[in-house]
């Protein structure tokens, strides 16, 4: 009688999380200089420090008058003494007086608030003031109004953007202000994805109406695609390798020589059809870890020379989560969750940590995809997030309950 | 004495936006087919119907035995009467025999639950059994585990994607699953995007020591030009163009033969020193309006021929804002909004409705930034969010407000 396989405890995900993390320890990541036009979705290797002021001095937010709001007084008339455009700057402003001024304009020495031109009446030129327009005010404005600081946005020495940070529009916006035309980012992780099983069919090759019995059309691999992509990942697709030991060696020996990071969404079971196992054995080293999540349980990690290998399980929705453990370590961020109101109950506790599929509805509370069995590719559709709930522990309606956004993983 | 400018009333922001929506009621967005694989980001532009159930069949989702669970009795051991693979198809299953069975195989006609292989003890192939391999059971299972159910994923005929939504990596998977390897979608909507400013200097160009007084570097047209990327727009970077009437008339001249928009992020006012206002008013015609919104008030909107010109305030957090109204107005939908606690007071209403820079904090509440004030790039950095609240509405400590997440506009 041959002997059971061993059954190895659970690991928790936050433990195996920290495993994983500590396989990446030892790689300092590659990095280059892009052009910051170019930065978007990128990884941050530098720290910015901005060497200057934003703005460089105090400016206005208006087109208007800058004036001194001492020099007010009901029914006068003020001289306009200056004209002052964007990008030029002022003379002292003379007692008495206001200087004409456009929107990003510096303020002139001496004035303490900008009036907008449309709480003015213009007065022509005129001899009563010296050949020179003016101005009636008609509000009476508050000290400082209408006026930008010098400074306010960024401060000189000022460090605005982190090492390891993701870059997104307004974080390339800010190395803009502070004159970066270059920044210096970690390279994009090469990344061979491939999927196994006789099973799969490539969309386009068979028509849905002469499908084999048993045969589905590869969606992981459409899905993962993309979401590499999303991640700042150059992405190469082996494609679908047929269910053989020696092709199945063939295809991770020649991905390790040009990849930082093999995926697999085939899976890697302990199961006999499975070569996946046997291959990165023979090529290098391979460690499988039963995590105590659900859905997404099997989860194999190992190395074959200097590449990663990860093998996320076939089934859509379990990929998806346990991508998603993959994704946080990488980034070296914690997933942006959230504390929701929980508008369904969940009643049956379960050993492992659940994911269960959600959405929010326009109470500001979310409602639970009737069908959490693990194979729902359409949750994911429906849904907009998912509850992250704690091993052996129920909810009751009202509950507030960790959720984590879709939309917020993938920006 | 000239009059002064007219001061129109201020316009809400619903009423603004359907108003701009209308300018684009005409236009049937040109389509064209994609690869499924390449469609990621993109806007939908047929409704994909499913031509067959998902999963295909009822399938296993486990590694395991087959097996009816009233041939279970204790102590009993059960033949395996045949081996199913994934992609294979099995025989029904002869009474008192279990099936060998793996992920994604069919279960067999007969049999209503699949036990994991680790619940087993396997019992070699023997005399006793004629011949064949046996096993015993170490669990009670219940009708059902480890099923997945042909069409519990997806329905034939049932509708998996609408026109009008918008592609991400779920919907991708979703399309493959159904056999769509090509989509037909909107074309990338083409925009020439230019600033104007004889202030602005492009980062890089001078050096932060060197910059004269008043001169500021570039930043809208790194955050315009990624914000427009990540929705889809094939972005097309005009540069500066000088403060002067016939160099404005050249570029939009220019910009208007190829492109879909137009998008000037130098702000259109009605300040003497603006030559976009003239400029797009001799070659097409021009609607400025004062939307009743904080920041964000003056938007442009316009047409040269066919090409749709939208002039974005100067400030780069107002450029923000009303982008986002223009990006709410093409992909029709609503803002992803949700309802959060304040853990802030804005005590002071507005007669307009204001749009205050947030950060979620741990206690599942919200923060505020200290400084609201209308050209604080760095808030964006800062921030994850606004909260929209309405005109003439005072915010109390804990009171549930409207939050809008920034990760979640770009995702």
């Amino acid at each position: 009688m041959s002997t059971p396989p061993v059954r190895k405890p659970l690991l928790p995900l936050d433990v195996a999380l920290t495993q994983l993390l500590g396989a990446l320890a030892d790689r300092v990541p590659a990095t280059e200089l892009v052009s910051t036009f170019d930065a978007d979705g990128r990884v941050l290797a530098q720290e910015v420090v901005s060497a200057l002021q934003v703005p460089p001095q105090d400016n206005s937010s208006m087109d208007g008058y800058a004036l001194r709001v001492s020099d007010l007084a009901a029914g006068l008339a003020l001289t306009v003494s200056q004209r002052i455009a964007a990008g030029a700057s002022g003379a002292p402003l003379e007692a008495g007086t206001v200087a004409r001024i456009f929107t990003g304009a510096p303020i002139p020495p001496g004035a303490d608030a900008v009036v907008m031109q449309e709480d003015c009446t213009e007065v022509p030129a005129s001899e009563a003031f010296g050949g020179r327009a003016a101005i009636l005010v008609n509000v009476q404005p508050q000290s400082g109004q209408w006026i930008r600081c010098q400074g306010e946005d960024v401060t000189l020495g000022h460090a605005v953007l982190r090492a390891g940070q993701r870059l997104g529009p307004a974080a390339l916006g800010m190395a803009a202000s502070v004159g970066m035309a270059q920044l210096q980012v970690a390279r994009r992780p090469r990344v061979a994805l491939f999927s196994t099983g006789d099973e799969l069919v490539m969309p386009g090759q068979v028509a849905p109406e002469h499908m084999a019995p048993g045969a589905i059309y590869n969606s992981n691999r459409f899905f993962l695609a993309s979401l590499l992509r999303r991640m700042g990942c150059d992405v190469t697709d082996l494609g679908i390798v047929p269910d053989q030991l020696d092709a199945t060696v063939a295809a991770l020996r020649g991905a390790a020589q040009a990849h930082d990071v093999i995926l697999t969404s085939g899976g890697v079971s302990v199961g006999e059809e499975d070569h996946i196992k046997p291959a990165v054995q023979a090529l290098g080293t391979l460690d499988l870890w039963q995590i105590a999540i659900k859905p997404g349980k099997p989860f194999a990690h190992g190395r074959i020379g200097a590449a990663h290998f990860i093998g996320l399980p076939g089934n859509p929705v379990s990929s998806f989560m346990t991508f998603l453990l993959r994704l946080q370590g990488v980034a070296d961020v914690a997933l942006p969750q959230q504390t929701l109101r929980a508008d369904f109950a969940w009643p049956r506790a379960d050993k492992r940590q659940e994911f269960l599929r959600v959405r929010r509805n326009a109470a500001g509370g979310l409602d639970l995809f009737p069908n959490q069995s693990s194979g729902v590719l359409s949750s994911t559709v429906w849904g907009d997030g998912f509850v992250d709930n704690p091993a052996s522990q129920t909810i009751a309606l009202g509950d507030l309950v960790r959720f984590v956004s879709f939309k917020e993983l993938l920006a």
